[in-house]
Protein backbone atom coordinates (compact mmCIF):
# COMPACT_ATOMS: atom_id res chain seq x y z
CA UNK A 1 0.00 0.00 0.00
CA UNK A 2 1.43 3.44 -0.98
CA UNK A 3 0.46 6.29 1.47
CA UNK A 4 0.54 9.67 0.52
CA UNK A 5 2.89 11.69 2.27
CA UNK A 6 2.56 12.59 6.47
CA UNK A 7 2.27 16.48 7.53
CA UNK A 8 5.78 18.29 7.62
CA UNK A 9 7.19 17.49 11.34
CA UNK A 10 5.60 19.60 14.09
CA UNK A 11 8.91 19.75 15.72
CA UNK A 12 11.87 19.64 14.12
CA UNK A 13 13.61 17.43 16.81
CA UNK A 14 11.62 15.62 19.76
CA UNK A 15 13.53 14.53 22.76
CA UNK A 16 11.96 12.18 25.45
CA UNK A 17 14.04 11.65 28.29
CA UNK A 18 12.99 9.02 30.74
CA UNK A 19 12.20 10.27 33.93
CA UNK A 20 10.85 7.11 35.57
CA UNK A 21 10.97 6.23 38.92
CA UNK A 22 11.12 2.78 40.98
CA UNK A 23 11.31 2.24 44.81
CA UNK A 24 15.17 2.89 46.13
CA UNK A 25 15.19 -0.86 46.75
CA UNK A 26 14.47 -2.18 43.56
CA UNK A 27 17.79 -3.92 42.42
CA UNK A 28 17.16 -2.78 38.44
CA UNK A 29 17.07 0.97 39.81
CA UNK A 30 15.32 3.58 37.49
CA UNK A 31 16.44 7.03 35.52
CA UNK A 32 14.75 9.23 38.06
CA UNK A 33 17.18 7.36 40.64
CA UNK A 34 19.95 8.15 38.90
CA UNK A 35 19.38 11.64 38.57
CA UNK A 36 17.34 12.54 35.31
CA UNK A 37 14.87 14.53 36.62
CA UNK A 38 17.51 17.30 37.91
CA UNK A 39 19.51 16.78 34.42
CA UNK A 40 16.30 17.10 32.02
CA UNK A 41 15.67 20.43 34.08
CA UNK A 42 19.33 21.47 33.36
CA UNK A 43 18.27 20.60 29.66
CA UNK A 44 15.52 22.60 29.06
CA UNK A 45 17.08 25.45 31.30
CA UNK A 46 20.04 25.41 28.51
CA UNK A 47 17.52 25.29 25.49
CA UNK A 48 15.80 28.06 26.95
CA UNK A 49 18.60 30.08 27.36
CA UNK A 50 19.52 29.04 23.58
CA UNK A 51 16.27 30.11 21.91
CA UNK A 52 16.34 26.72 20.49
CA UNK A 53 11.93 26.66 19.90
CA UNK A 54 11.87 24.17 17.29
CA UNK A 55 12.81 21.69 19.41
CA UNK A 56 10.72 19.54 22.27
CA UNK A 57 12.14 18.41 25.14
CA UNK A 58 9.30 15.96 27.46
CA UNK A 59 9.75 13.57 29.94
CA UNK A 60 8.93 10.23 29.24
CA UNK A 61 8.09 7.03 31.54
CA UNK A 62 10.22 3.61 31.08
CA UNK A 63 11.80 3.32 28.01
CA UNK A 64 12.75 0.26 28.73
CA UNK A 65 16.95 0.45 27.99
CA UNK A 66 16.83 0.81 32.17
CA UNK A 67 20.66 -1.02 31.86
CA UNK A 68 21.79 2.20 29.78
CA UNK A 69 19.98 4.57 32.74
CA UNK A 70 19.33 7.51 32.59
CA UNK A 71 18.96 7.47 28.54
CA UNK A 72 17.10 9.84 26.29
CA UNK A 73 15.87 9.45 22.82
CA UNK A 74 15.82 11.90 19.95
CA UNK A 75 13.54 11.62 16.93
CA UNK A 76 12.89 11.36 14.17
CA UNK A 77 16.25 9.87 13.77
CA UNK A 78 15.57 7.42 17.03
CA UNK A 79 19.03 8.08 18.27
CA UNK A 80 19.15 7.25 21.68
CA UNK A 81 21.80 8.38 23.96
CA UNK A 82 22.99 7.28 28.08
CA UNK A 83 24.02 10.58 29.77
CA UNK A 84 25.60 10.86 33.71
CA UNK A 85 26.16 14.68 33.91
CA UNK A 86 25.00 18.17 33.02
CA UNK A 87 27.96 18.13 30.53
CA UNK A 88 27.02 15.22 28.66
CA UNK A 89 23.70 17.06 28.29
CA UNK A 90 25.37 20.52 27.13
CA UNK A 91 27.65 18.36 24.96
CA UNK A 92 24.32 16.18 23.39
CA UNK A 93 22.30 20.05 23.47
CA UNK A 94 25.27 21.66 21.22
CA UNK A 95 26.45 18.73 19.17
CA UNK A 96 23.17 17.40 18.07
CA UNK A 97 20.25 19.52 18.49
CA UNK A 98 21.51 22.82 17.85
CA UNK A 99 24.19 21.54 14.97
CA UNK A 100 22.31 18.44 13.63
CA UNK A 101 25.78 16.08 14.72
CA UNK A 102 25.90 13.51 16.86
CA UNK A 103 27.73 12.52 19.92
CA UNK A 104 29.17 9.35 19.46
CA UNK A 105 30.62 8.89 23.25
CA UNK A 106 27.54 8.53 24.78
CA UNK A 107 25.19 6.91 22.02
CA UNK A 108 23.62 3.97 23.59
CA UNK A 109 23.35 1.99 19.56
CA UNK A 110 26.85 1.69 18.22
CA UNK A 111 26.56 2.90 14.50
CA UNK A 112 29.45 0.59 13.59
CA UNK A 113 27.63 -2.47 15.07
CA UNK A 114 23.88 -2.53 13.84
CA UNK A 115 22.03 -4.42 16.23
CA UNK B 1 28.61 17.80 7.16
CA UNK B 2 28.06 14.51 6.00
CA UNK B 3 26.97 11.86 8.83
CA UNK B 4 27.45 7.96 9.03
CA UNK B 5 24.43 6.30 9.08
CA UNK B 6 21.99 6.34 12.33
CA UNK B 7 21.79 2.87 14.19
CA UNK B 8 18.62 0.98 13.12
CA UNK B 9 15.48 1.69 15.51
CA UNK B 10 15.17 0.57 18.22
CA UNK B 11 11.64 0.42 18.34
CA UNK B 12 9.63 -0.29 15.20
CA UNK B 13 6.99 2.24 15.91
CA UNK B 14 7.30 4.33 19.11
CA UNK B 15 4.11 5.95 20.53
CA UNK B 16 4.08 9.01 23.19
CA UNK B 17 0.29 9.64 25.05
CA UNK B 18 0.34 12.78 26.79
CA UNK B 19 -0.89 12.04 29.91
CA UNK B 20 0.10 15.53 31.87
CA UNK B 21 -2.72 16.45 34.30
CA UNK B 22 -3.06 19.99 35.14
CA UNK B 23 -5.37 21.11 38.26
CA UNK B 24 -9.62 20.74 37.02
CA UNK B 25 -9.94 24.45 37.53
CA UNK B 26 -7.39 25.55 34.81
CA UNK B 27 -9.01 26.91 31.70
CA UNK B 28 -6.81 24.90 29.36
CA UNK B 29 -8.19 21.38 30.45
CA UNK B 30 -5.29 18.68 30.09
CA UNK B 31 -5.27 15.48 28.33
CA UNK B 32 -5.10 13.47 31.51
CA UNK B 33 -8.10 15.36 32.59
CA UNK B 34 -9.66 13.89 29.46
CA UNK B 35 -8.79 10.72 30.38
CA UNK B 36 -5.57 10.15 28.49
CA UNK B 37 -4.58 7.68 31.47
CA UNK B 38 -7.30 5.07 31.26
CA UNK B 39 -7.11 5.29 27.53
CA UNK B 40 -3.64 4.58 27.49
CA UNK B 41 -3.66 1.72 29.81
CA UNK B 42 -6.84 0.58 27.23
CA UNK B 43 -4.20 0.86 24.05
CA UNK B 44 -1.34 -0.68 25.81
CA UNK B 45 -3.72 -4.15 27.03
CA UNK B 46 -4.59 -4.66 23.52
CA UNK B 47 -0.64 -4.11 22.29
CA UNK B 48 -0.22 -6.86 24.28
CA UNK B 49 -3.09 -9.30 23.56
CA UNK B 50 -1.82 -8.96 19.85
CA UNK B 51 1.30 -9.89 20.44
CA UNK B 52 3.11 -6.52 19.48
CA UNK B 53 6.15 -6.77 20.46
CA UNK B 54 8.22 -4.24 18.02
CA UNK B 55 5.95 -1.12 19.18
CA UNK B 56 7.03 1.02 22.34
CA UNK B 57 3.89 3.14 23.92
CA UNK B 58 5.16 5.52 26.29
CA UNK B 59 3.41 8.30 28.78
CA UNK B 60 4.82 11.63 28.47
CA UNK B 61 4.66 14.94 29.76
CA UNK B 62 3.27 18.14 28.04
CA UNK B 63 2.99 17.48 24.50
CA UNK B 64 2.22 21.30 23.85
CA UNK B 65 -0.87 20.58 21.79
CA UNK B 66 -3.13 20.63 24.32
CA UNK B 67 -5.80 22.53 22.04
CA UNK B 68 -6.44 18.88 20.49
CA UNK B 69 -5.76 16.70 23.71
CA UNK B 70 -6.06 13.85 24.33
CA UNK B 71 -3.00 13.62 22.09
CA UNK B 72 -0.20 10.88 20.86
CA UNK B 73 2.24 11.26 18.33
CA UNK B 74 3.93 7.88 16.71
CA UNK B 75 7.57 8.36 15.71
CA UNK B 76 9.61 7.92 13.32
CA UNK B 77 7.21 9.64 11.06
CA UNK B 78 6.07 11.95 13.66
CA UNK B 79 2.10 11.52 12.88
CA UNK B 80 0.27 12.87 15.48
CA UNK B 81 -3.67 11.73 16.27
CA UNK B 82 -5.98 13.72 18.52
CA UNK B 83 -8.18 10.69 20.62
CA UNK B 84 -11.37 10.79 22.79
CA UNK B 85 -12.39 6.81 22.80
CA UNK B 86 -10.79 3.40 22.92
CA UNK B 87 -12.86 2.68 19.67
CA UNK B 88 -10.26 5.52 17.97
CA UNK B 89 -7.47 4.00 19.70
CA UNK B 90 -8.41 0.26 18.68
CA UNK B 91 -8.47 1.99 15.19
CA UNK B 92 -5.19 3.47 14.92
CA UNK B 93 -3.70 0.73 16.71
CA UNK B 94 -4.89 -1.78 13.59
CA UNK B 95 -4.54 0.57 10.94
CA UNK B 96 -0.99 2.63 11.61
CA UNK B 97 0.38 0.01 14.38
CA UNK B 98 0.38 -3.05 12.63
CA UNK B 99 -1.01 -2.28 9.28
CA UNK B 100 1.49 0.79 8.56
CA UNK B 101 -1.41 2.91 7.47
CA UNK B 102 -3.02 5.75 8.51
CA UNK B 103 -6.27 7.24 10.06
CA UNK B 104 -6.89 10.75 8.28
CA UNK B 105 -9.91 11.46 10.50
CA UNK B 106 -8.08 11.27 13.95
CA UNK B 107 -4.94 13.37 12.12
CA UNK B 108 -4.21 16.56 14.01
CA UNK B 109 -2.04 18.35 11.09
CA UNK B 110 -3.63 17.62 7.54
CA UNK B 111 -1.42 16.46 4.90
CA UNK B 112 -3.35 18.14 2.05
CA UNK B 113 -2.59 21.45 4.31
CA UNK B 114 1.20 21.16 5.31
CA UNK B 115 1.59 23.91 7.83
Amino acid sequence: MSLPPDPPLHFRLHVFICTNRRPDDNPRGSCAGRGSEALREHLKDAQKRLGLKDVRINSAGCLDRCGHGPVLVIYPEGVWYSFATTADLDEILDAHLVKGGRVPRLMVDDPAKPQ
